[in-house]
C-alpha cells in the first residue's frame, strides 16, 4: 500500500480563500495527508482553524519558524509545506522551511519582489531544496494538450500570443469594506509592486509562456489604478515581444464588469491557431489554416496521452478548477518522491512551475511597472 | 476535531469507471474514509484493487455477504457501504447490508427492476435503514438554484419540461469489443429492461422531476435499438404528462454522434423559462417573460444561499461533475449522522434522492418499455 | 441587359409583417420589380399601402379577383403574384391567379386545410401552372449544405432527426390585445386546424424532411393550448417515424419564454451527426463519429458549391433571414423563366418547395391534430 | 409616391467584392436606383460590367472624370456617386464629383493618406458638398444601442475600451496568387501606409470611437508584417489613450488562423460592461456591475427606439452584414434629401460617418505607423 505525503500548511486559516482550495486539490487524488499547520499568526485563530480542518492540536503552530524547526525534528514530520499566505510572507516562510530541509509548495507569485525571488533561487540552489509554484492553470489537461500541439508544430512557426485575464470584483473600492482578500491584494506592503499584475497578470504571463513554449523578452506597458485612492494597478495593458520574433498582448484587469475569472489565451502560427478559455476549460478550439475549426474536448476524440494522463472523467463530464489544481498536486507528489530518492524527474513532471517561473513572474511585474513609469518604454526582462 | 465517516465499497475494482468517481467525490470535502471493500467478485482482483487504493488487506473481501457480516461485528466497522456494481447486483448487495443494519449509498438505478425496487423499499421500511441513491446531477449548485426558482414561482405556473440526455459512445457495436462498460450496459441480465433508458434516461427523468418539483404521471414512448444485434434500447423518445397538467418530452440516446454527455433541461412557465446544460454546469439561463435572458453563474450575482452552500470556489472558477457528485456525499454525511442520532433531517438534506426516487426511476423504465411495446400507448406510472 | 420579373402582391398592406419581408427578399438580388398589388381588402388602405411602397395607383386593386383579370390582360401584366395574406385566403387567391395563367409564389402553409391543398394541387396540374411555397428556411446556404452532407452519406445511414421550433410571443393572451398577427394566427377560421402547428410547426416539419431527404410516415402527438381561452394549439409534442426506419421528435411552441425564433435541427446517423440553429445560421456543427466536432461556417473552409452559390458575402460577414429568403426568390426567378420557356428545371432549382411540400405540410397538421384527439395514437400521413 | 435617389458607381466592376455589397445595401430598403457607372478603368470591362448589372450602356463610362462632367449636365443625372475603388482612387474620384456638385458616398478609408484627407475636408468645406464614409459596422442596430447605453451612463464613467479585428485570409502570401483583393491591399501605392491597419484597423478604430463616444488621443504601437516579403503590416498591436482618461487596446490582424471576420468590442465603466461581436451581431451582452449579465437581442426586450428604427425583422430572425450596411444607405438617403433642401440633419442621421471620421482614420493609421517606427513611442493623434 502506498503511503501518503505528509504536508503542513502556512496560512489558510479561517476566512482565507486559497488555503481551502489547496487542501481540496491535495485530497482529490488521495496522495497527501495534512498533519500540521501554522494557519494564522494569531495563536487562537490558528488553533481554531486547525481544529476545524482536523489538524492535531499539538501540530498547530502559531509560528512558522517554530513549525519548521519542530517538524524537522519529528520522525513523522511533514514532507512538504504548502505556503498560502499573502505574498509578503512567501519568501520568509519558504526560506525557513528550505533551510530546515523541508520541501516547499508555494502559491504564486513566488515572492514579494524580484530581489527576494533571486535570493530564494539562490537558497534553493544552495540547499538543493525542492520548490514548486502553483501556477495552477498549467494543470488543465487541455492547456497541456495545447502546449503539445504547439511543440509538435501543428500551428507552424508561431507569430502571435494573445492572453488576457479579466475580473470585475475590484470595480469598486472593495478594500474599504471588510473584504480581506481585497485589503491585502491592494496593499503594496503585502502584495508587492503589482496589484492586478501580481494577482492575475502573473498567471496570464505564466500561461502565455507555458502554452507557447516561448519566453517574453520585452514589455511595453500602460498600467492604471482606475478606482480612486487605489495605490496599486487594477488594470494593465502590456505589449509583448517574445523570443523567435513572436509578438503578443497581455491584458489583465480587475475592473471589467461582467468578467468573473476570464483567463483566455489565443496562439497563432503560420499554419494554425488555437483558443482556450479558463471558464470553459473542457474545450479547446483548434483551427488548422484552411480547414474548419475543430472543437477538441477534454478526454475526447484526438486528445493525447499527455492530456489524458491528467483527466479523471470521460468526455462530457466537466472537470474544472479544482481538478486542474489537483493535477499539480499529484505531479508534485510524484516529483517529490523522486527528488527525495535522488532520482531524475521525467519530462511530464517537469511541466510543474518552479523557482525559474517564479523569478520570471517577478521580472514581468517589475518590468511592466518600470515600463509604465517611463511612459511605456520597452523594458527587457533579461536586464 | 470531527471524525470521518468510515465507508466500504462494493464493486469499483480495476477497470471500473464509476467506483473511482465515487471515491473522489467522497474525498473532496474530507468527510469520508474508505476502509473496506469487496471490489470484485474475483478474489485476486479484489485484493489487487484494494491494495491499489489503500484498503487494508484484511478488510478486502471477495464476498459482499462476508463483508456485511464481518464489518457489522467490528468495533471500527464501516458506517456505510457504497454500491457501484452493475445494476443487477444493487438489490442483493443493498439488502445484505441493510439487513445487517449498515447504511447504503447506491448508484442508480436502484435495482434491476421495479419488483426489486418495491422489495427494497419494503426492506428499508422494515429495517429503518438509511438508503441514498446517487442521482448525482441533483448535486450541481445551479440545478438546486433552478429548482428554487421554480418553487418560488419565478417561472409562474409551469407548462413545459423538456429534458434530453444524448451520448454517442454506443453508436457502433461497442459491446463486441473488450469495453466492459458497454458489455454489461447492453446486457438485460445485468442492466435490466432499459439500455439507454436505465443508464441515462433515469438520470434525465430524475432531473426533470427534481428541477420542476413535479411528478410524471404518464408516458407515451417509442424506443429503438438502432445498432444491429443490440437487444436493449440505445435511443428512447418519450412524451411526458406531469401532474398539474404540465407536458414534456424526454429524449435519451447513446447513438447521437457529437454528443459526449449532453444532459440538458429546459423548463417553461407562464412567467419565464430556464435552461441548463450539464456540460456547461456553471451557467443557468433564466428568461423572465418580457425581459432579456439573464446568464446566472454559479456563485455569481443573484445566486441563492441554497446553491452557494454547495459551491466551493468563487464565480468563474469552474466546478464540475466531481464537485456536483461530492455535494451528494457531503449532504449524505450530514444526513447519516443525524439519522444515526435519530434526529430529523432538515429540508436542504432531503434533496438527496432515496428509495422513493429509485422506485420512480424503475417505474419510468418499465412504463416506457411497456408503452413502446404497445405502439406508444400512454402508460400510467402510478399503475 | 436582363429584364426583371414583374410581380404583384396580394396581402402585405399596412401593419403586415411578412409582406415587407417578401418585398425585401425580392429586391436583394435585383431580379424582381413590384408593379401591382391588392394589398388589402379595404380599398382605402390598399391604395395608401400601394402608394407607400411605390406601386402605381392604377395598379393598386381592392380585389384580388379584379387584379388577376386585369393584370392578365395588360401587355405589361405581372409575371407572378406573391400571396402574403392570412392562411384562409391562400387558396382562393392562388386559384384565381392560376386560373388566369399567372404564376404564384405563396407563403406557407399552402392552404387552410388539406382538402384545399389537394384541390390546389389538382388546379396546378390541370392548368400547368407555376406554384412555389416560401418555406424560406430551406434557403439558408448551410441548410442546403447539410442536406448535401446527408445525401453524400457523410452521416452514414440515418437514425434520428430532432427538430424544434420555439417562440415565446404567445405566452400570454396576445390575441386579446391589438396585435393583428396574434389575432388571425389564433383564429381557426383564418389559420386552419393548427395554431403553432400551422404557423411554425409546418416550417419545422418541412425543414426536417428537406435536410434529411426523408419522408415522415407517421406521427404520434400531444398538443395543447396552454393559454386559457385559446382555441388552437400553442404547443405541440410530436413523435415522428420516417421512412427508412428513421425516428424523430418535433416540438413546436409559442409559449416558451426566452425563445425568440428558435428553429433548431439535429440529424444523427451511423457515421456522424450535425446540428444547425436558425438563430445562428452561419454555423453548422458537423461531428464525424470518432472525430472532433467541426464548426463549418458559411462560405468558409470545406463548404460546397451548392451552398456557396447562394452566399453573397465572405465568411464572417453574417448573412441572415432576409438573405436566406432572397435565395428562394432568386431561384424562383430562374425557375420561372425556364418554366415560361418550357425548359426543364435543373436540380439545384428543384430544391424550392412547391405544392407537394404544401400538401405534406397540411397532412402533417391534420394528422397531428387527429393523433392528439385520439390520445396520441399513431396516424399515418399517407392515409 | 416617393422617388428613388439616382446613383452612379465608380469601381465595383467584374471580380470586385465590395461593389456588389454596396449595390445590395442600396437596394434593400428600395431608396436608390443605380443608373450610371465607371465600373472599371478598362473600357471593355466597364461596359461588360455595366451591362451585367443593368446600367444603360450610354451611362457606362470608362472615365470617372467624364462621368462626373456628363452626369452633372443631364437632367436626370445622378444624385450621388458611390466610390468603391481601391484606396488610392478615393481622393481623385471624390474630388472630381464634389467639384461638380455631386454628393459622394465613399468606402473607407477616406483617402490614401492623411494629407489627402485634409485636402478632401477642405474641398468639402469649400464646395458645401455632401460626403459620407461607409464605416458600415456603425449601422448594426445593437452597435447603436450600445452607444446609447454608454451615452445614458448605464456603464458609469468609462474606463476601458478593448477592440479587436482578426482575420486569417492573409496568413500566407496570398498576394502572389491571382487574388486581386490581396494584391492591392498589400500594395502601399494603392492601400496607403497601412496594410491590416488601413483595411480593418480603421474599422476597429472607428467602432471604438463610435460606440464609446470618445476620442483616441494617443497611440503606442508595435506593428508587423509576419509573412515574408510583405511590405505592409498584417498585424498591429496598439495601446490606446482616449480622452477622459480612458484606456484601451486595439488589435488587428490578417494572420490569425481561425478568424474569418472577427471584429469584437468590449467597453467597461465604473457601473457596467458590454460586449459585442460582429460575427454574432444580433446579440449584445450587457453586465451591470453586481448583476447577472443580460443577453440583449436585436429587436428584443428592452431594446430602444434608436436601434429598432434600423431593424427590419422581429427578434430571432437574424439580420446581418448587408442589413447593417443598408442602414447606412437608408440614413444617407434621408440625410441627402435634407441636405439638398438645405434643411438641418437630425441627430439620428448624424450617426453616419463623414469626412471628420475619415480624417481621424488616416490620423490613426499614420500615427500607429509612426509610433511603431519609433519603437512604440506614444504619438498624439492631434499633432
Amino acid at each position: 500500500m502506498y503511503s501518503k505525503i505528509k504536508y503542513g500548511m502556512v496560512g489558510g486559516g479561517e476566512g482565507a480563500f486559497i488555503g481551502d482550495i489547496h487542501r481540496i486539490a491535495a485530497r482529490i487524488d488521495n496522495r497527501y495527508e495534512l498533519v500540521a499547520g501554522a494557519l494564522s499568526a494569531d495563536a487562537d485563530k490558528a488553533a481554531r482553524s486547525a481544529q476545524a480542518i482536523g489538524i492535531d492540536a499539538q501540530r498547530s503552530y502559531a509560528s512558522f519558524v517554530e513549525m519548521a524547526a519542530v517538524e524537522k525534528e519529528r520522525d513523522d514530520g511533514i514532507d512538504v509545506v504548502v505556503i498560502v499566505t499573502p505574498n509578503h510572507m512567501h519568501f520568509p516562510v519558504a526560506k525557513a522551511f528550505l533551510e530546515q530541509g523541508i520541501a516547499v509548495i508555494c502559491d504564486k507569485p513566488a515572492t514579494l519582489n524580484l530581489a527576494q525571488a533571486h535570493e530564494l533561487a539562490a537558497i534553493i540552489t544552495r540547499t538543493g531544496g525542492f520548490f514548486r509554484l502553483t501556477h495552477n492553470y498549467t494543470g488543465y489537461p487541455l492547456v497541456r494538450y495545447a502546449r503539445e500541439l504547439v511543440q509538435e508544430g501543428k500551428l507552424g512557426e508561431l507569430r502571435l500570443v494573445q492572453v488576457e485575464y479579466a475580473q470585475d470584483w475590484l470595480s469598486s473600492k472593495e478594500e474599504d469594506t471588510d473584504n480581506k482578500q481585497a485589503k491585502w491584494r491592494t496593499d503594496p506592503s503585502k502584495s508587492g509592486a503589482g496589484g492586478s499584475l501580481g494577482d492575475i497578470g502573473t498567471h496570464a504571463f505564466n500561461l502565455a509562456q507555458f502554452m507557447s513554449d516561448l519566453t517574453v523578452s520585452e514589455v511595453c506597458a500602460d498600467i492604471d489604478a482606475f478606482v480612486e485612492g487605489r495605490v496599486l494597478d487594477d488594470n494593465a495593458h502590456v505589449l509583448l515581444r517574445f523570443n523567435k520574433e513572436v509578438k503578443g498582448i497581455l491584458w489583465c484587469s480587475q475592473v471589467a464588469p461582467g468578467n468573473a475569472n476570464a483567463l483566455k489565451i489565443r496562439i497563432y502560427g503560420a499554419k494554425g491557431g488555437l483558443e482556450w478559455s479558463q471558464e470553459d476549460p473542457n474545450e479547446l478550439l483548434f483551427s488548422p489554416l484552411g480547414e474548419p475549426t475543430q472543437k477538441m474536448i477534454r478526454a475526447g476524440h484526438g486528445i493525447s496521452d499527455v492530456a489524458n494522463r491528467v483527466s479523471r472523467t470521460p468526455a462530457g463530464h466537466p472537470e474544472g478548477y479544482l481538478e486542474g489544481f489537483a493535477n499539480l498536486y499529484s505531479d508534485i507528489a510524484d516529483a517529490l518522491i523522486l527528488h527525495n530518492k535522488g532520482e531524475p524527474i521525467p519530462a511530464e513532471l517537469q511541466l510543474i512551475p518552479g523557482i525559474k517561473e517564479g523569478v520570471a513572474g517577478l521580472q514581468f511585474v517589475e518590468s511592466v511597472v518600470e515600463s509604465s513609469k517611463n511612459n511605456s518604454q520597452w523594458v527587457s526582462l533579461n536586464a
